[in-house]
């Protein structure tokens, strides 16, 4: 990791760390060939890790950005206990990535809230939003800056947080951004479960009643191209009530509406429940071509 | 004006009109240089050519789009009424941009409105906003697209609309959007009263009585660098009441908030006011120094 001034011969295994804006458009501006965005709140995992390999995999340069975003907590949330692992962070990706942007709040906020934000509309009030108001406004909003700043040619998000990832590829095209955003696929441990750092509050028995979520996923896989068979295998996963569901839905991945008999085409199926006082999401796309 | 597909040789003088997003993002792609955006709603007339003018000063190529945008027409505006005469604009500046971009209402919003949007926030809802909700909200998200679409390095606003210019400016730089906007000065008749489309609708008596506007602008400059005498200026103006004035602000231009003594630096001087059942505005930045 190094933090003297860019030098003409910097190769991109040689990870800088920069923290203002003004900086990173300099060194964004002297990178020749495609990059590729990695958006982060920090806290770097193994699902940050297959993020990071699959920008490497699309672009000739990485930009990680490290910034834990105080507009998408609401009040009562864990904002300020949010872990802050800069330095380990910087030791997981140093060689990875060309770039790790992790700005102070006043250098990316210097007015806290901003007069002029995005709003992610009805979608971000539903679902995860539900009990989380202003929590997606203050994603676009963030996600909206970071890619001004990066100019990515494409930037990735994983598929487990569907939610927002249906938003920012709408806020993507409803705001014309030039940008293409690359879909992650989940990350699953042997057992099917889907990797979280969240797992690890789980128990042996919890970790054996969470399969409930990917194996309802594999059922609704298994049940399409047939609509109606999808919203039987979600219909029947929440009668079994293996785990105490939040929801189960099949829903259109442009509106987040839920799909009716006519629908044709993607379907995002959204699921989030609790195991063990550990809430924990999945998610899949399917393609319906039957009702 | 060409409609043909652009040619390798093709210069500045060749105006091109352009209709969709892709050929717009495909012929910003291929032009070398700085860039300017001059955006307007079309029905052009001598102040637009101002900001023509000034955005051919100060960049190499010019983009001016043409759009009236339905999302900042509020329900019982005039957005039907509104006149489109793309023929006449074309006319008005060919050979002297090199794109004009007039999508339709689909081709800009294939949702409409758009389920991810940009919010003015308080900003938007007083002064021209108080009466128009949601009017600066569809301002800017239309401003942020096509900002995205042209890509600029600059582009120009009049400072008549002083709060659509403060706005936008606070879009620019609470996005992080890489532009800079360009404030091209009210052109003013002999007489001193601000051009406007709208001074066609006054008889002679109104053109004179009019001048409050443009002689308390006059009298408010005079009185800086003093916070305190401007504001006694247009305090005195609202008494006169020589016009039916709307409102009479000194106003901090980052936040449109009234200025207190306390205050330094730039102030906006905004005037709103009816003459012979016409809506007229007039606008100022001064100095403070001094109390």
């Amino acid at each position: 990791m190094t933090q003297d001034p860019p030098r003409e011969d910097a190769g991109p295994a040689a990870t800088r760390l920069i923290t203002t804006r003004a900086e990173l458009r300099a060194r964004r501006a002297a990178m020749d060939g495609t990059v590729a965005a990695v958006l982060t709140m920090g806290a770097l995992h193994a699902g940050h890790l297959a993020l990071v390999e699959r920008a490497r995999e699309l672009a000739d340069h990485v930009i990680l950005t490290d910034f834990v975003n105080p507009l998408q907590f609401g009040p009562g949330e864990d904002y300020e206990a949010y872990p802050r692992t800069l330095e380990q962070d910087l030791a997981l990706v140093d060689g990875l990535v060309d770039v790790v942007f992790a700005p102070s709040v006043q250098e990316l906020y210097p007015v806290l809230p901003p007069m002029v934000s995005v709003t992610a509309g009805a979608a971000g009030r539903i679902l995860e939003g539900a009990a989380r108001p202003g929590h997606f406004d203050g994603v676009v909003t963030v996600v909206a800056k970071l890619l001004q700043l990066t100019a990515p040619h494409l930037s990735v998000f994983g598929r487990k947080d569907a939610q927002q990832l249906a938003i920012i590829q709408r806020l993507v095209g409803d705001l014309d951004l030039p940008v293409r955003i690359e879909p992650v696929e989940i990350q699953r441990e042997p057992s099917g479960l889907a990797r979280s750092s969240r797992n690890a509050y789980l128990g042996e028995a919890g970790r054996e009643q969470a399969l409930a979520l990917s194996r309802t996923i594999a059922a609704a896989r298994a049940a399409a191209p047939s609509a109606g068979a999808i919203r039987s295998v979600l219909r029947e996963a929440l009668e079994r009530a293996e785990i105490d569901w939040d929801y189960a839905h099949a829903l259109d991945p442009a509106t987040l509406e839920p799909i009716g008999p006519e629908h044709r085409g993607e379907v995002l199926v959204v699921l989030a429940g609790t195991v063990e006082g550990t809430r924990l999401l999945d998610a899949a796309v399917a393609v319906v071509t039957a009702p």
